[in-house]
């Protein structure tokens, strides 16, 4: 996957050469400090990989690739504030390094520089991006708010939980590689397919993220085991346990999310316990698989070269595989 | 004035017409709630009048009108979080009257519905009018940073403080006039002019507010006189006198600002004596009357018949001669 690390390496650079403003100082240090953490900058090598798919230069979709990043770590450093969280890739979050007020304005200042990347995209396919871009970052802003409500919301149905992950993850994996397939002037039937394969993709990647939270090995996963079931946070599992309980199972896992006093360890294997017990490992990686199938049906339809599909193909099914 | 009235009237009632989505509601909610409390659309109607004034039609400025609307009214909602500021045009501020996650995610939804709205800008302009508004929009995050980085620094010089209130006031009074000159194909000396005319001219608006939030006639002021001497706010007023003040003097506003235990009205009379005996009153209408001037310079550079010129003129001289 030489063309993975290509693109990557790529992203990074174009980053990295960023000039920005000396002063305010504490306006744009904080921006800086996030993209510097890096991740594995999916949405942009995306956006690059169904340009090259499609046949486009990568001089056409790198400006709108690079805005994609931004806007996603816009989207990491406002959520963090709301969410309080205070790690972030293994590093302070910017409000507790700097504070609120500041990781507030740096946000602002960070969504405003993604828009002026996506600007710079070919005028001629420029009010078709900044359409597609525009309605997926208000759908984001949608996703996080149900994200936020569901927290005080017991009772989730699935429907509400997959609606929710659609709007806030996959609309933008399904907007980044439409936004390359734009850039590479591929038709609109091209352009709905491979939207629709993001959709289908993005739940894949959301649901494996619940998934490996618990069950994942935690030296490949990157992150500590259980954070999810400590945080009591609403994952794909914790809603299908709730909706597929009995009375008694129901009010177990009511209890372990009420019990403040709780050793960490102690609740993460009761409630894995449960989770066996219902078979919730069992019906999240079917419901990945359903998405996943979902995808490649539609991924099918894409009239293209094998030759020209197989790298996007190919980090597709790299990070989906990982770690089951 | 009546094509004030008019262009108010057209502006309330396109904000009226926008279709927010039902749901999520405490996204779309408290947008909805901002923009209904009003103001008096200096910004869109700016865009509107210069619009004219170059002889382009109301229709071809009417989108980008209602963006710079929506988006003055998201930097307000994010800056009354950041100014834990209470109350904003006699009413609950949105932070309040609902909480502060939700006044950031529904700001940023905000800034986003104003990205759509520019975006259905002619295509023709449509780079040239992203470019102006994502500079700008950036420039008000500086100087919002500015402002609140000069709460917590007793020296401010009045450079500095120019420097902010160009960022933060001017530059989008000068965007609005300038996106109304291109929507009307102005040519780019015009469209020079009439940004550096807004650059001067927003000067003189914000010198006026802190003008009058010490000197103004509450009737027509329609806020509480000496908000800003409570609040310690950095105005003209307040960086002035610090700044050509003897220690005596000096020392005795630095006592005024430090005492938490004074009575606000005694402490309002106080320093507006003080500000008395440093004539600060007569230098404030002084520096008014220096960007009021520079403004007409370039205004009469610009070269329109004084008919078509007529309306914006009139307009901006009736909000500049407001209660002096």
């Amino acid at each position: 996957m030489q063309i993975i690390e290509k693109y990557q390496n790529l992203i990074n650079r174009k980053i990295d050469e960023i000039i920005f403003p000396e002063f305010p100082k504490n306006l744009y240090e904080p921006i800086k400090y996030l993209l510097s953490i890096g991740g594995k900058r999916l949405r942009p090598v995306l956006t690059l990989l169904a340009n090259e798919m499609f046949g486009g230069k990568v001089e056409d979709a790198i400006n709108s690739a690079l805005g994609l990043e931004i806007f996603h770590n816009f989207t990491l450093m406002h959520d963090d504030i709301m969410d309080k969280a205070e790690m972030r890739r293994n590093r302070q979050t910017v409000h507790k390094k700097w504070n609120e007020n500041i990781a507030l304005l740096s946000g602002d200042a960070m969504m405003i520089m993604a828009n002026k990347l996506i600007a710079k995209s070919n005028p001629e396919h420029l009010p078709q991006i900044l359409e597609l871009f525009n309605t997926t970052s208000l759908q984001v802003c949608e996703g996080q708010q149900l994200d936020m409500n569901f927290e005080n919301q017991l009772n989730v149905t699935e429907e509400q939980y997959i609606e929710m992950i659609k709007l806030k993850t996959s609309v933008l994996i399904a907007c980044a590689l439409k936004m390359g397939a734009i850039s590479a002037n591929a038709n609109p039937s091209e352009l709905q397919n491979i939207y629709n394969f993001g959709l289908n993709i993005g739940l894949c990647f959301q649901l494996q993220d619940d998934y490996l939270d618990t069950y994942g090995d935690v030296n490949v996963f990157g992150k500590k085991i259980g954070g999810d079931i400590v945080a009591n946070k609403k994952t794909f599992m914790l809603v299908t346990a709730l909706n597929t309980s009995d009375t008694e199972k129901y009010n177990e896992i009511l209890q372990l999310i009420e019990n403040k006093n709780i050793v960490e360890e102690e609740k993460i294997s009761k409630v894995i316990k449960i989770y066996n017990y219902l078979n919730i490992r069992e019906k999240t990686i079917g419901k990945i698989h359903f998405y996943y199938e979902a995808a490649q049906k539609i991924w099918d339809k894409i009239n293209i070269t094998e030759d020209n599909k197989k790298y996007l193909f190919e980090y597709i099914e790299k990070l989906q595989t990982r770690n089951f």
